[in-house]
């Protein structure tokens, strides 16, 4: 207390390990990058909704977190998964993780499987990626996750297919290489989206008349974007 | 099992005491009263925009019920406080319930306090509230609580003020009669809500793609109106 | 209203169809037979838990909800699936039901994975089991989904593995031959849990200090308990 | 991104400023003191009974939260309204803090109500508050927030009662101090308690037998202890 930021106190109740300043820097541009999409957000509009027929904070919140699923930010514990075979698969049959790519790209699209963190529904290219990926290797963190998942980027465009990695596929190679349990990589986004829905809720308790009906396109959130900073 | 219903069951277990068929068929009544206001309310709403995103059954199901607070379907308590504090001075100050009722509406008007039950946005008779009513003096079940809201009910439209009596100042009436103490009486919304907030969950999962933005004046239910029975 | 019973309007709700007194007789035992196991459940703890920090009763009603997951009350939607995989597997290979319960045996044994709804830990035989298939047999309920699960529980017995039927697979088959959706199964558990919720938060907020250590052991519920009626 | 902490983006999101280095140091060390309090919390818990059920972990942080209310983890806003008031009136009525904490003191001990943020049960001293106050006024923070719970604190002293200022206390203070609104106070502490509860869920998901009876004086909690650091 008044000697670790608050991603460290993250990082060791987490690992059980106190992050080095490195770590610690990385870990708060991966919360940072996460922080808020806007108003149209699931986890924000089911936050206000509950907001709006007079939910005390905590189950606004709690409203909002429970939006936070497999189609809205629950895809980092997934593409963890998928980096983590990878990673396994070449380790154990002696292959490099180009060639693993290679076959598992195969292997996913005879299943029809997707794999999660590639692809994006508006950006051609997510940002966010570069710099968390650029800061990665700059402080020396990038390993074999960055690296699978730059694999498997690469040899999808190889057969024609350009899938940027999305923000949260690099949240997840960069969670495999900080060696966090996949099971609790979904925490990272949930962490980063609470100030945003605390926002909300306020902006909606204060400001709008109780039970209104609140429109996903038509939203009146007019505070800061932490993404401009 | 097979012999009581689920209603006299919901009774036995928050009263300890098995009712008679007269006040299982009011339960049934009550429940059914509250069932669904079709999809524009929050619950429902909260519960598609939990749904939307991937979440499991009982998650979706808690969104919804967190959506229920003292601005949407949680009013039955605050009207039960109220017509038990009318009854009891009543009784400790050997008045009548219609005396009680005129220095309450002075005292509240001069707080600027709404009395919970009465006034309905939509309705200027709510048809429910007749229907229960008439039944719980027909079954015998209707005694004081719904005495002390027709007696407010009565003596505001002395005053010039029309304010019906809603559905939840019908349910808190009765199930102050029914002895159900007010602290759960908001359980009875609760309850009757559930199936509707599963059948908004399921049609969003089974027809609707994830992720849309659910528009509170465009949802497209068109399952069955139960109140139309 | 005044004239369905709750049960009757949860069926039409989720169908869209208003159901025979049968029919509405048979929902009725089933929610009944899940109503309450005492005040061990998880769903029980964690919703007295929430309500002795000063949960209001939707949160508190939230919390226990949330404790409602596959290994515990969430196995009826599992079991479903199963029984509706069976029963097509006949259909489309013109197989007895009894052969694909062998078949199924063979196949779930070689993959370790167990089938939901048959097996219990406390009961050798549910007595609830009996009296749900004797009354939906007796209603002219009883199909296909009440058959399936009888042809597995006797081709188990037949190598020498005793698993009764316990109640979420006897809900699990009758829910199959009321036509109820697989995906919504989990639903009539959680309707039933309610009011025993609505009970332990009651009783955790009138009669216990606020924060005391919960033991999941020694909790002091006495109210009454509605399977013995 | 990669140039402001966490900490930081936290603040610009609730106000829409983005805070100075010391701000950021100090709102660091006000997260982290509320980081957790082991594992006889009531939101670990809950956290950890819904996770035993097999929950996802948005649901299990869910039924965490759901636990942090008045007499958990929810002081802060009710400490900072008191606070809020007695600067007010000072100014309104042209009085010192001091004179308005004596007045305050004899007119909620009239009413026999409880100061937030006054008070513990376990220790006589919180360390964490004097090491919050110390650096509030080292970073010149602090203001009339810590003055006027300080005027509290010695006021209450004077008449025989000595109340140590808690770390909810101390919270409520320096948020005052830091122009947060009052009513999302609660989010600092619920967001400091997510990392743990993230903690306790994964430890039960991946040590703990499902569905075990988790008993809260015995809970095998061997992680680290932040506050330690």
């Amino acid at each position: 207390m008044g000697h670790v930021t608050f991603s460290q106190a993250v990082y060791l109740a987490l690992t059980g390990v106190l992050p080095s300043p490195e770590v610690a820097k990385l870990l708060d541009a991966m919360l940072v990058s996460s922080i808020d999409h806007g108003p149209t957000a699931p986890s924000a509009y089911a936050a206000r909704t509950s907001a709006s027929t007079g939910a005390p904070l905590n189950a606004a919140i709690g409203a909002g977190i429970l939006s936070i699923n497999r189609f809205h930010g629950a895809a980092i514990s997934d593409g963890m998964m998928v980096l983590l075979e990878g990673i396994q698969r070449a380790q154990d049959e002696k292959k490099t993780l180009d060639e693993i790519a290679v076959e598992m790209i195969a292997e996913y699209g005879a299943q029809k499987k997707r794999i999660g963190g590639l692809g994006h529904r508006i950006h051609s290219d997510d940002p966010r990626t570069a710099k968390l990926f650029s800061l990665a290797k700059e402080l020396g963190v990038a390993g074999q996750g960055v690296q699978m998942i730059e694999a498997l980027h690469k040899h999808f465009h190889a057969i024609g297919k350009d899938l940027p990695i999305n923000v949260d596929g690099a949240l997840a190679a960069i969670l495999v290489d900080l060696e966090i349990p996949p099971e609790i990589g979904n925490a990272f986004f949930i962490m980063a989206r609470i100030p945003g829905l605390v926002a909300h809720i306020f902006e909606e308790q204060s400001r709008e008349r109780p039970m209104r009906h609140i429109h996903p396109t038509d939203v009146t959130y007019d505070g800061p974007d932490p993404r401009s900073v």
